[in-house]
């Protein structure tokens, strides 16, 4: 059960501007699609390139195996147990997979944390970028 | 641009078993479902109670109103940046809400972060269990 320390947190709206820098502040994405067995979800490393979120994955990953031209949710987050304060941004628009030979240069250098080959690079274009955070009661 | 610091670390299958454990070490999940316009995920408070996933929400979230009887999956995870290794678990299920004066009395004390009335519950009982961890070359 939760306890019940400190005060209560409110929740806050963020600018779509602030998101951005947020995404790029951690290296997390939690990936969310419909699939065949409906809807999944699965942590990946994320970088942000040429405005869009990008992931890397091998080919027989049911991200790559399901995603292609599909309406995918992307959540990022940093939240903070001891102070119950964090923020939480979701890109939301469709994943589109990407040859290794395929994306730009610079992004050959985009390493993963798994071991493994992982040439497929899934490129998701933000068509909606909305962001919340949970701020103390007496913060802006 | 992520770095490239350390060695790359491995994914391997989490028993279910384990897999209880660690959702209860934590404080969130991240809930997708697939609703009106598209799939969404959203972090959420949970707690484990009667061998459910039970969150708090008002009535008038996304949670509430599109995930009534809807298949959804909620992933939950920690992870370490400086050593790139961590464990995710994703249960999947059917939400049913759960109006707070039907809920188990124990479940009357379980809080939420955020400030505001959060009279309704929203239990999934658990249908499929899988988890991974990202463990370090050397280790089991």
């Amino acid at each position: 059960m939760n306890n019940t320390r400190g005060p209560a947190v409110r929740l806050a709206e963020l600018p779509a501007f602030d998101c951005w820098h947020l995404i790029e502040s951690v290296e997390i994405s939690r990936v969310a699609w419909n699939g065949p067995r409906g809807v999944s979800v699965v942590p990946v490393n994320h970088v942000v390139s040429d405005g869009a979120l990008w992931f890397r994955t091998t080919p027989y990953s049911a991200l790559a195996l399901e995603c292609r031209g599909q309406w995918v949710a992307a959540e990022v987050d940093s939240v903070d147990p001891t102070t119950r304060t964090g923020w939480s941004v979701v890109v939301r628009g469709v994943a589109e997979l990407v040859d290794a030979e395929d994306v730009p240069e610079h992004l050959a250098d985009f390493r993963v944390w798994p071991a493994g080959t992982r040439n497929v690079f899934v490129r998701v274009d933000p068509v909606e970028v909305t962001g919340r955070k949970l701020v103390a009661p007496h913060e802006g």
